[in-house]
């Protein structure tokens, strides 16, 4: 493999795409930026060279003046040969060919075609920016996420559903959901990139090149792909089937809304009424430029904001999908765009993961909004025990005496305390100690909220350390 | 289960979705009918009574009461109940308490939230409509393509990229592709509906309301959840994790996608000029109302037009993958519309399992396209033996000979048979008998496509086979 | 026009569209539900018909069979005859003729092409739909929100940007948003509407077909239309050009995405902390099937949902505006679904009109959060003001105010009435009376709201009266 | 205005995003850069310096100092300033200041918030990207598209409908359709540019900072945006109603899929069986890396597969749409890419134009592609007119002579011409001596495709010259 060195981030701001000036993971550089895809494809032309070695066809020195030229493409060689040839691929073959001499020149890209190159470079880049880059990044949201759930497990919080206090949990089993969809994410993106498939299979999948050479040309592309730790896709046309890339488009794309919706969750818990948490800002850093007072969940809204942007991608994917006969190349343009996806998402984990280490939690809050409704909840309980001791309408009972308490403006705990009905005091009679406690202090009905979310914690902890 | 007869087909033209009167699946109205989703309600809440019984909480008789009433159920009186109440659910629950005991009564639904029959009773039907029915017509297609490939694997067929004349293959060749590719989602698709998930958690995910009552309130929700033969998801909210659903929507979608594919393919090789097939067509059909000669294919628009309509359903997906705190409710409508997508989806893969299984396939007009081409491809086997043989700029060569071949307006074999630099003939010599006949007997340089057909074909018929 | 009547609306629970079965629009159904479709098709056919007779051609008593014959025809008898000749418009011609004369027959459908009966069927109906459903529900809820904009216009609101408390506004004018974005769509729907477009130019578009028998077959086409009161395209392939219905289109789905805003605004000003608006629920509805205290913004929520679904049917759009040379057929299933698409965006609209007529507004809500903040938002006048009167820095002094006054736990308020550095208090002693007041008491501090709301309110409300 | 050079393009491989090193539009720099961003930002903060001028409470020179500082501005400075402040605006005023006097500096910004200058420098340079260079650029494809139709009007062509060949047309003809589809987006998209709108009215669009200092705050936000050529919005929040630049993101996405239309028109009209056009190809150009024959359609394909890339970048507008209450920043990062939407847009109009001025168009490949079928389109000529003399079932009979020439393998006129069926003959009979021509000549049976074309053409230039 060349060696590549991180490059120095330096912003253009003579660019268009926000991504280039704003939303940079340097890290990336080296399997995603332009520069990486020459030298990843440079990578696959050497490999082929040492094929035809391997199989005894060309002279080991000849092999490694090709390894030599290959290693030392530089992107704007290839763009400058573009120029004249109006082809991308043949630009690199002739780039690589310049530095070799004539008895290795016909063992350039010999027997393959442009998308041999391009499908297994970039099944190699996008693995790689996954496995070094991506999973880890991932991996480092995980563990914030798990940290934040053993340290916020016994928190108490209102749980809310259609944005309605409804029944008590903990701060750390709402963060233990994000710990379970996020770990699952990270295998499924992890092994959808594994199965990217790379091929050396010709111009229309039939290996009619290679066949001219060898008897059994699948072997000479399982070798191939072998040296560059790839597999071959089962069959291909003049690409590789669509679907592996689409699987993967679609665990990244899935992992984003998962992203998305814990910047939602974070916004409103963020508001000024709800208070719960709050994104730290430093001393210097400016809310607003006319309202000084402000305090903006600006990571929250900004990876909200991308994902609105990238989420709607997955459509050209499926469009991708469909490429006519044994290949038109109306998924050229646009499958070049990936990287871009790849490197955005990868930037929002990163930002999300400084910002959930930092989360400002504000337990008082989060104590004070769950007493506004500590009375009110106990309709749940209360009507499920009424039920479980056999009260035929249980939850018509406290339905009733829901709007009863809000029409009289008493809390729900009042009317029930003050209650007179024999019927249904038989029924509460045969509470527990433990049931009535659960039932009446809103506190202790959190369920098995903290242990959940322990659990959760612990099974991800172990997963990662597998990993 | 409680017994479902398969509902008669009566189209009724005051309705306004396509969907119910132009693309009904009658053998899916058990799963994903609306009739059909109340009677899987019904049935999820018998299964929490039973669960009840099983801890020795519910006699026996009362819970067979439950049972019998859950089974009766049916969607108009659960409908006008709604009409009362505003809530689907407790309408469903008022609906089968009006047929039990007193005694009984307390315990339709006890401990479950709206959700934990909702999502679980989605989980099974869509469960039973894949393994049901959606499988096996996908594995009926899927035979269909494998017939097709081996019945087609030796017929000689021009590749094409670009639209253009490339290199050689088979049709059996070219429709191993669809094989290998549908193969592939039929595992997908399976395996994504078991991974879908149940729950017993209560409103917000914490098994509050079952923790009144059981100490293990998880082993309850696993026992409930075993009797559906069903899993619980490792932890949730009010709702189960999305990614689940968003997976298994997308393996429909990128099925969906290969049949897009497949369809655009054969629309183009029905073209008039093309004419390799047809879409059969009955004597008493019309082709256009105004062009009596017209053969149209319209199963292949037709399906395409659908996927048209419904691939962008997965941005619904993703959208509904947020979803805020314990739970908002912006994801009730949109997921309604699943089982719409899955039996149009299944309409298309029948109604192209019928077109492909009569697929009128013209060998003729392949042979006479194919040999309007077959004296210009041999540029890319002349290319690579040259180099092969030791040519520095073969490709460059060949290129200007076809270029020339084409400015002369004559046939690049011409110009090659009657090649006299020394340079080159001297290469050419050195190419084997066989290399000489892949070269310049175009039917020759098929590469393997037909082994691969065979071989592809044989690979998933061995699978379907196993499943 | 043939007479329809209002179909009376009966589930069929067999159905899986959920369009069908939960969002029918009643009114709605004399334009949009498949029998009516017919019925449109029919009166184009009839049309036809009458441009012959107007040009001399067809007898006067052998037109009104045909136009007799074709008031009659019912989508049921269509269908069974498509099934014989599998195509929908023969079909239809053959039901009219089968109800004429001999001498009436060969004038059903002459020089027609199927989709020039389409495409002016659809945009016949489409524009009745609009313009005597659509729009009408449009302008009830512009005039709710009037209502609303007017009632609300002083009440006090805090504004709220990135969810934090940001300036004062009243909540007239928060909705006042909504009645100017709305009044702007209702405008643009109908002239979209409008500039839907029929045809009459046969098969391929080139008037072939009349020009067999017109000298100025452009003419026919004009006649025909007019007596519809439709205008032709400019020109047309075998469809009109597909833009005019992509501007349709676009402008209901961004009225859509308009209710979708409003709905979020409505369902967080909802949530338990702010508790400004809410939901009016009856006594009889059940707000959750297990938390009988729960008051759910369940329209909201279920707009917004459906918004979800229904948004990215805009991709089906572009994707249809693709149709090869004069026409491919793969936009004819998906255009089949717009009828579902603006039927469920009426239904949202008036749900969303009922809702927004009987929303309840609690004031005292409103004016305890704007208490809450009132004390730190003299931040933004104040530094205005100390700008104004010469401070050259003092968006950094206010800041820094706020960092003390979140820091030592005081409002700002109270640093600056303490303020004793000579500096800033000379520039506030410059500040007029007035100024003062609308600094130091937030609730003068609203700037034009209430104005600018009663502004907006009675634009919209002259632009309404002349429409 | 400041001064902007059109900056020098230079690439730079480092970057990710295939918009900045394969599609920039140098010309678009000027305007859709972020240095020109930068521009056009400041350039509104010195328009609203000259407001306080203008009303008398800036002094000229002060004012003079802020413009000449504000046309100085660069992006680089500020983005370093923005790593200090984590505000980009703030980060402006702040350079802006720098360069001031302290008794300037308070005015620089005074009373604006950050979406003031944000939404109404947007709205300028968006306008005038489209004035200045991309309704040029349109109107130079419109030309192009005109000069074809004009050249290519009489130059029979085969119609085709659902790939089959349908009716006779010419080529001029199929292309006016583009110059009437193009033609009308070109003035939609200046007119949707047209509406987009400024604003200065504050953090919450109630103009409470305005109001603090002036009397009728809606005059000075008309003054300042008069200043800039621009009109405010009717009533704003902290941002413009999001509608018009959803009209104007349709219009470009409406337009690009024109393009992608007529792409794919080209794409299969160049296949190797039907070869009518070619994009024209320089001998230096390499079709394949290893198919050196190939004669690719590489710019209807590219442009293709950009649409595919960009289209749905709709579906993010429309989720830009919602913003809550007076605004969240969920749209911010997601409407930085509209620049690119723009950019690559014009990209494609500009290759287009040249492939289009420089199509190849076969005209002897159309006429053998058209004799192929002459002899079966009689088919619709010969049943309208056996209709129109009074044939009963004119369709029917065509239809079933269509089968038989089928079946015998003969031509639909050879039948016809030997047809001895009485009935049928005397309504021949009545064919006048043109009609007969038309039905049995199928070159005459184009009906007014010439004139139509013709027409088209010279209305849309028209209409161009009037801009």
């Amino acid at each position: 493999m060349p060696k590549k060195t991180t490059m120095e981030q330096k912003i253009d701001f003579s660019t268009f795409s926000p991504t280039d000036y704003r939303y940079v993971v340097a890290a990336l550089s080296d399997y995603l930026s332009e520069e990486a895809f020459v030298h990843y494809k440079a990578e696959v032309e050497a490999a082929i060279a040492r094929g035809f070695t391997n199989k005894g066809i060309l002279h080991d020195n000849l092999c490694a003046e090709i390894e030599q030229s290959a290693s030392k493409v530089r992107a704007a060689e290839v763009y400058d040969e573009e120029q004249r040839t109006k082809h991308d691929i043949r630009a690199l073959v002739n780039v690589i060919k310049s530095r070799v001499s004539t008895d290795a020149k016909p063992f350039v890209h010999l027997c393959a075609t442009s998308y041999d190159i391009v499908e297994t470079a970039n099944a190699l880049r996008y693995k790689d920016a996954v496995n070094k880059v991506i999973i880890p990044d991932m991996i480092a949201l995980e563990r914030a996420w798990i940290d934040l759930t053993r340290r916020e497990k016994d928190t108490l919080q209102m749980g809310r559903t259609h944005g309605q206090h409804a029944e008590p949990i903990t701060f750390g089993f709402a963060i233990a959901q994000y710990v379970n969809r996020w770990g699952s994410q990270i295998l499924k993106v992890r092994d959808a990139s594994d199965k990217l498939r790379g091929q050396l299979s010709g111009a229309v999948g039939a290996y009619n090149a290679t066949a001219l050479v060898f008897n059994d040309p699948e072997e000479f592309e399982r070798d191939v792909l072998t040296l560059l730790e790839m597999k071959p896709a089962a069959i291909s046309t003049q690409i590789v089937p669509p679907e592996p890339m689409s699987d993967f488009i679609h665990s990244v794309i899935t992992s984003f809304s998962i992203l998305a919706n814990f910047c939602d969750d974070m916004r409103h818990l963020q508001r000024t009424e709800i208070g719960e948490v709050m994104e730290r800002v430093t001393e210097g850093q400016v809310g607003s430029s006319t309202m000084p007072h402000k305090r903006n969940p600006i990571t929250f809204e900004g990876v909200k904001s991308l994902w609105k942007k990238f989420m709607p991608q997955i459509v050209t994917m499926h469009l991708d999908q469909i490429s006519e006969h044994q290949r038109d190349l109306t998924n050229s343009a646009s499958q070049r765009y990936i990287p871009e996806l790849l490197m955005v998402f990868d930037h929002c984990v990163t930002r999300l993961t400084r910002s959930s280490e930092r989360l400002v939690v504000n337990k008082t809050k989060m104590r004070a909004n769950f007493a506004s409704s500590e009375d009110t909840i106990i309709a749940e309980p209360l009507y499920i025990l009424l039920s479980y001791y056999g009260h035929p309408d249980a939850h018509e009972y406290v339905r009733k005496k829901t709007f009863q308490a809000y029409n009289e403006n008493k809390s729900l705990r009042e009317l029930i305390e003050a209650e007179d009905d024999e019927e249904v005091l038989s029924y509460m009679k045969r509470f527990t100690q433990e049931q009535r406690a659960m039932t009446f202090d809103a506190e202790k009905y959190t369920g098995i909220a903290a242990e959940k979310a322990e659990k959760v914690a612990d099974y991800w902890e172990r997963v990662l350390n597998g990993l």
